[in-house]
This record gives structure tokens, C-alpha cells and sequence, in this order.
């Protein structure tokens, strides 16, 4: 199964509901297809300018490695120079805490989407609610 | 004046309607700010995975530079050791052809959309349109 | 459909079989999947320790840009301050000559095989056979 | 002695089926020359689409540093700061973490394994019944 731009849309405008509906911070929301690449953004008023590249590295490691930001953080506090050398091999481009959603469809990953503006535990759980929308079994 | 997600969002939407109006190939379309960062993309379905840095490169060349596509691309065919020189002091990060079209509001830039998926003309006239749907000022 | 392991080991071994069959150079043979990512790679004896690099770029270019070899060099030899520039926005790893051949199943890309060590030609000419017998359509 | 690719293969193939037997997650592996360059590679169905740049970064250090991955970790652990400055200068592939095994033949370094999927030690345990299967000396 391959994510669409519809799906991606949804994802991103739940996501962002979700959000308004925490009284969270301005959102910044990417979700990329299974192979790590950018099918959609967007960033809300008000946020920094440099929030998609923030919000890409939290759904750019969880695709790489198949490991959602959670588990990428608790590898990250035991094990720093694990995930610092991860980087290194990735070009820089993983930014290992929540927010970092795995997507998965009858077990195979999908994709992911990448959340930042907020805490990062209110991104995930604002991610959570943008996966929920799209039918997508989710890993924070 | 800053754009905002809003506007973003009809740009693209146009843009992207224009595409299917014209018979173009699957299009991307990326919006970025008056500082040349992401505010929103699309990347329609069937398009290669890639597709994203080749429109931010269109319009990220076109607001670091103050230039869109058609001059960028008249500048490389000219003097093609300048725009290899300009893209490694932007950190290779500019395409410069058409499709990169530079927003303006009352003469002042507010931002630029990059279009790829079809020929550069098309793209750019594409674009056009999301522009005209903004109430903004393009140059292509 | 998603590219599995055994058919890229069937792809790199018809490839490695055509090569010797047409009296070929040691061949480096890599197979991409839909989303530019590795999945296979042999380099034969005698080739030059390099050989993994061009290999990857010739595919890496095609499944990003949905466009095979030949595709890539006519654009590289009409236009090539473009070409500069989309290696440029993909890290440095496009190699657009022949031996990057696209792989397609119902239309849709799933991946690329990326061949060098002979000519750009025979490069192509072997990734053909290969593509075959997996059963899949190619563009060279 | 130059390693070939039928013991890259061999190799390869002997640390599948052993993470087969060791019931492990789905195992990418390559192998390495002794200038650090790639000879073969494969990533096992299920396995997360990065795994080739985590496993490269495993054997590349070892053969860069003529050091496994396990002294490689200690040191990493303790002086996590020379590992991050060796990364540096290796434009950051290395990955300092077991799974990294050398291969020695008389006592010479002739290329290194690199195996990821797993627990790091399970990845390791695998690497060597490869190691072993082409006749070699490793050390994890």
C-alpha cells in the first residue's frame, strides 16, 4: 500500500485540529511515503521559520530505521553516541524524539509523520490523532 | 506583509488545478516564505519520489537570488560558472529554470512556489496561476 | 508491490550472466527500491574499488526522478547546468548516463538497477536482461 | 590475499542463514574490502530502508580504524568525544557499535562484515558464522 496526497492532506489537517483543539502552539506537519520522502507540509502561522526541517528529521528517522521517536529517544539517552553516529550516516537529518510517528497499514510501514512546535509528547499526540484519521495503525 | 498558510494552501490548490486543466503530468508544488524556508508542500500522486528538492530548489533560487526561473536560467546559459558558483555558496541547493516564480506584494518579495513534475514552461504557468489566485504580484 | 530481496539477487545475477555472456568488464551491479534505497549490490573481481558509488548514482537518479539513463544524459547533454543542479539538490549522487535502468510493474516504478563497468551502452544492455527476468518492465 | 566476491557472497549468505537460525529480526549485511569500499551487500525483506548506511558505518570503521565494533563501543564510552572527532574526519560513517567485525587472514586485515537488524551482539554473533564460513579470522 502506497500512502496518497489525500491521505497525506487528511493526516496533516486532523493533525492540525488535533492541535488547535490542545490549545498547543503554532504546528509545523510533514508526512513522508515509506521511503522517507516528502509527500506533504505544512506550517502554521506563527511558527519558526525552521520547523520543517525539524519536523522532517522527527519522520525521517522513524522511517530509516523503522523506529518511531520514542524509541529512538530512549536509544538516544542510553546510548548517545548510537544515535549521534546515526546522524552522521544519514547526513544529519534524524532528530530522535516524539513527534516521529511510524504509519502502518496491516503491518508493513507506509510512512511516517513528522510533528514540532509544541512539546514533543503533545506533537506525538497530535500525530496520533492525524494517523487515527487516515484509517493507519500509528507508533509515537 | 507575510504570507500566510492560508494563502499557501490556495496557491497550491490552484496551482495544482491549473495542472489538471492544462493535462500536465503529476505535479509538486512547494510555497516558501520571504526568507526561503518551507511553508507548505504537495506532492501529487505518481510523481517520482525526488520531486520535493527540485521545487524548493526552483524557489529557493529564486528568493535567495531576487530572480526567478526564466532569469536564473538565461544567467546559466549565459555564464553557467555563475550559477555553479551561486549554487555552492547556497549549498547546492538552487534550479535554476523555470518554475521558480518569485511573489511579490506592492513591489516588496513575499515569498516564491517551485513547480516540477512537467516541462519547466509548464510548470511555470502553472504556478502563474496559483499566484493570480493569491492576489499576488509573479514573476516567472 | 514492493521489490523483495530474492528478486534483486535474481536481477544481479542475470545482470553478472548477460555480462559474461556479452564478454563484458567485471560489472558492479546495485538494485534500488522504490524509494532510492539499497537493497542489493555486487561488485565482481577486478572492477575498480569505486564501483559502488557509480553504480548507486545511475540508479539513485532514475528512481528520483522517474527517469532512466538515457533520459538523464539527453537532459545533462541539452542542458547541463540543470542536470549540475539537480545533483546538487540530491546530494552529489546522480550519475546520469546509461546503466541506470528503471524498474516498472503495472506502470508504477519499483525501484532501479544501476550498472557500470563496461561501457554506459553494454552497462545498459546487461541491467535489461536483468530487469527480464524478474519479470519486470524497464526503461534504459 | 584480496577478498572475493563469491567469499563476499559466501559470507553474506552464512550470517543470513545463522540469524535465521538464531530466530533474529530481518538482517542487512555488508561486506567490505580492505580500503573500506563495498563488495556485496543485502537487505532481508521486512528490514527497515536505511539499513544499508548503518551497516556500511559498522564495517567502515573497522576497517578505517583496524578496530571491531566492541572496541570501538569502549572507546566510545569512554571518550565519547574522540569517537565523535573520528567521525569527523571520516565525514561520519562510522557507526561505533558491535556488529562491526574484522576479517583477518594471517594475521592481515582483508575487509570487515557489517551487520544490522538486531540487538548489536546478536548482530555480531551472526557476522561471525559468516566470517567463519569463509575461512577467515574475525574479531567482533
Amino acid at each position: 500500500m502506497t500512502l496518497t496526497l489525500d491521505q497525506a492532506r487528511t493526516i496533516i489537517s486532523t493533525t492540525r485540529a488535533k492541535g488547535r483543539e490542545m490549545g498547543l502552539k503554532p504546528l509545523s506537519v510533514v508526512v513522508l511515503d515509506s521511503g522517507g520522502h516528502v509527500l506533504a507540509f505544512e506550517r502554521e502561522d506563527g511558527a519558526a521559520p525552521g520547523r520543517f526541517a525539524i519536523a522532517q528529521g522527527k519522520a525521517y528517522g522513524a522511517v530509516m530505521l523503522g523506529m518511531a521517536g520514542r524509541a529512538q529517544m530512549a536509544r538516544a539517552e542510553a546510548q548517545a553516541y548510537f544515535m549521534a553516529a546515526v546522524n552522521g550516516v544519514y547526513g544529519g537529518q534524524v532528530v530522535p524524539v516524539p513527534g516521529g510517528v511510524l504509519l502502518r497499514k496491516g503491518g508493513v510501514v507506509v510512512g511516517a509523520i513528522g510533528v514540532t512546535g509544541d512539546t514533543s509528547d503533545n506533537d506525538a499526540d497530535a500525530a496520533l490523532a492525524g494517523a487515527a484519521s487516515a484509517g493507519l495503525d500509528a507508533e509515537a
